[in-house]
């Protein structure tokens, strides 16, 4: 099959099952969605006063009825400083669980010592919003027989929901919990903000188990995760280290080129007409996106604007707009800073949400419908504003879908700000290596050479152009940059494919091919 | 079939199916909870910034597939100041609407205007958890010919949760809400507090609409109800009388007798082992009950004791209680008192609880699983400790299950309370004329003349009797009313069932039969 962008798909694929080609970013929405029922969640029934707590992580994975071929689900809300989803591999390693399917929101560097399970059978399929480091780098070297799975935010909430991702357990770390469940991360020492991803895992795995490091006297508040979704609490040691939560995509550049692309994507969004008193804004992790977020709030300032909401992966510098008065409310679905905890858990307007709330397609309107502003990163673009934020320039998968596709899909207004080559590779192409957002769904591409505005937006180029903006034609855009770096040869790639993305209406957007590289050794 | 308190409920009823007769309290939790699925919620999807705004509630409904035989929602948070549930019966009737099943979280005195509906085939099934005034009479007098499903709030969100009760259209009166249909009770001219009923219907019906009386900008907080699950939303120029909330049985009694009954209750709850610090507590509506709160309140503080929370129906009562330390937190699933919408808003302490958490038998534990002590009221008690709050003396149905067998069934201590006659009909008797909440469940008695415990409660009795309370045997006490009131004679019923008693797993517990008055006259 040929989906809409005109990447090849196949029909089926033995593990994962039948595919369907990407037909447009608005297509299912508009008549397909009915189709694809949702699944009823558990049933489940337990006498008054009994106790949830259990000794140990082991004491609690035994009860809940770990076997082969069982699919287990974490969520990254503590990213780079995770210690449970390891911890929980290992044991079921040693209880000898095999053919696992890993449902996490998404995998970092610091969840490569799972590797092995790669290799020895215990994990065979992976659904994650990410993938990076070693992980990333093996897979796309074939190490796995069945293609993992790229999800959005958005459409992993889909994908639970309708079934095609059915949890048996799902280990949630909290960083503050009671003995019935109830459980949250705004608070402890160990805190990280909102847990928005792991609600969605509540609410449908067939058994949950709680970890916390902060058992405290019930009830837990606030209720971010509530008891009656939970099978078992157990206390440990740590559930992770939340100074690490901060690290690599989630920290402001101090990259002068990431700062004046940073610089210039504010004066696009001040000139693009969506700059007005009630706005609603986000921005991607990532270089320069983060930044933008501190050239609006002066230009707010300035021009005495008040938005209404603040969406998405949550900064302290969205905490200090939401101080000053130049938002309404912050809608928390990450907390990319630790710090974020304690507005989190004191002020009222910064409001936690589940990642159903936040980005899935199929319900009445997640929040990213009504979003007029969306800064977003990219590893590559391409003359068609498809973006690659999945797969780095030598094939490996080294990115997260996140929630790029979901917020452009929503937002009036797309910016996706990138230098246009990184060490002397070219970042717009022809054609990018792997789409994860549609070209239709991105507006705006800043970069230190120039802006380049989608052919499909209307009177936006001229408008940039009359404020003194340097519009270019994102062909001429490609060219010039091609001049400077040279075009890199194609990357070698078998016909194997290792990873499929799915838009989030649960259409494949693209699929990632096993890169021919004949040095590489997997880590021991 | 004979159930398993002797009372005989028929295998099967025309317009509502197959009947499982009731087994015990916790037969249906211990083993068979497993063969009844939950069914899948709706799967929905909008096209990002389309407004859900109509300007009417005909238009709304117009909007929302209106057909025959449709089952349709409503909360009652406003109780007797509610005028939507009416207003939207109206619609339907001038639309032509027929056969349609009314699924109410309760029904009041307000809602008698619907009765002709009940005569002309508008209405031909309901699902309640209380009926009342001229409905209560012109059912019991046999007007439907499907008999009414009395449901526990608890049994409520099972049966939705459960596909017993399939909504195709929920209509939520909400005190504040934005256009995207996030809304609340918790301001506004109309704020009645908690909308913990509404959030299982706003999740499960087909077409979900938010009426309000005060559309504020977006985002509209608390999210009590999330836009992700509401279709349309509506301003209309009231959506009732809040005032009317603290009305009926949820005011706190002045007759000498009831407060009587309530400070003997707190004695008990003083003497049962169960008084101590980090205890939970519950009093249910009506007469003596929500005054032991007052008797409880003294004592906590004579004591010293700090109790952990206070679940419920919450009073202005326990709003002070909890302002004064004497609870950490409070649980709120409906605000007996317009007054307590504040607290609600603006204490974090205060929360807002979802039916489903509250009470709901299926799944991983309800609060009313973690409770430690609940006082209740009654209509009739027998020998055997089977409550019924449904049916008046005369056979009309006039109360409502509510949460009574939810919370007896989970608390360590239930403590009914009533006096033992009413205008010279003896409410203890040999063996109440409908059961709703079962014997096994209810562990103490407190009239005006004296104390009974059930034999199932070990050494509480005597622990009672040393404490110098007049505990005497129930038998002994029924006697003792009977020589002073004479025996009333039995009521004269037909075979025709007019109403079914739910137990909250959804078994039945009793039946509702017509009861014979010749003189009876429908209103007009």
């Amino acid at each position: 099959m040929i989906n809409s962008l005109g990447r090849k798909i196949p029909a089926f694929i033995e593990g994962i099952g039948r595919l369907e080609p990407f037909e447009g970013a608005y297509a299912k929405i508009r008549k397909g969605w009915m189709d694809e029922p949702t699944i009823p969640p558990p049933n489940k029934a337990y006498l008054p006063h009994q106790s949830k707590l259990c000794k140990s992580l082991e004491e609690a994975i035994m009860r809940s009825n770990p076997h082969d071929g069982m699919t287990i689900s974490f969520h990254h809300h503590l990213r780079n400083g995770d210690v449970m989803l390891v911890q929980t591999l290992n044991i079921l390693h040693n209880m000898g669980i095999r053919d696992i399917t890993l449902a996490s929101s998404s995998l970092l560097e610091c969840h490569d010592p799972i590797l092995p399970y790669l290799q020895d059978g215990t994990i065979t399929r992976i659904f994650s919003s990410g993938i990076r480091s070693e992980l990333g780098r093996a897979i796309a070297h074939g190490l796995m027989d069945i293609p993992v799975v790229i999800q959005s935010h958005g459409g992993r909430v889909r994908g639970i929901h309708t079934g095609k991702v059915q949890i048996d357990l799902a280990v949630i770390a909290a960083s503050a919990a009671d003995c019935e469940g109830n459980a949250t991360g705004a608070h402890g020492k160990s805190a990280f903000g909102s847990i928005g991803y792991a609600v969605i895992d509540a609410r449908y795995a067939k058994q949950v188990i709680v970890v916390t490091d902060n058992l405290v006297d019930y009830p837990c508040i606030p209720l971010s995760i509530t008891q009656n979704f939970v099978d078992y609490v157990v206390e440990v040691d740590s559930i992770g280290d939340p100074s690490k939560i901060a690290t690599g995509t989630t920290r402001i550049t101090n990259s002068p080129m990431d700062l004046r692309i940073a610089k210039l994507a504010a004066d696009v969004i001040e000139q693009s007409g969506c700059f007005k008193p009630g706005f609603s804004f986000q921005v991607g992790a990532g270089g320069a996106s983060l930044a933008v977020a501190k050239y609006i709030r002066a230009k707010m300032k300035t021009k005495g604007i008040k938005g209404s909401f603040l969406l998405g992966g949550i900064t302290s510098y969205c905490v200090d707009m939401l101080n000053d008065g130049l938002f309404e409310t912050i809608f928390d679905v990450q907390s990319f800073d630790a710090a974020v905890s304690n507005s989190l858990f004191t002020n009222r307007r910064h409001i936690e949400v589940p990642a159903a709330l936040y980005a899935n397609p199929f319900n009445c309107g997640c929040i990213t419908n009504k979003l007029d502003v969306v800064v977003l990163g990219a590893l590559e673009i391409d003359v068609d504003f498809n973006v690659n934020v999945i797969t780095g320039s030598e094939g490996y998968i080294r990115g997260a879908s996140g929630g790029h596709s979901d917020t452009a899909s929503g937002a009036t207004l797309t910016v996706v700000v990138c230098p246009s080559f990184r060490g002397r590779i070219p970042i717009i192409k022809k054609r990018v290596h792997t789409v994860v957002t549609p070209g239709e769904t991105v507006h705006v591409l800043v970069t230190e050479r120039g802006i380049c505005v989608s052919p499909a937006c209307g009177d936006l180029a001229q408008n940039l152009k009359k404020a003194g903006l340097m519009v270019k034609d994102i062909h001429d855009l490609e060219k010039e940059v091609d001049l400077i770096t040279g075009v890199p040869g194609p990357l070698e790639y078998t016909d194997k494919i290792v990873g499929l993305v799915e838009y989030r209406d649960g259409t494949i957007i693209d699929v990632i091919h096993q890169i021919k590289e004949k040095q590489f050794k997997l880590p021991v």
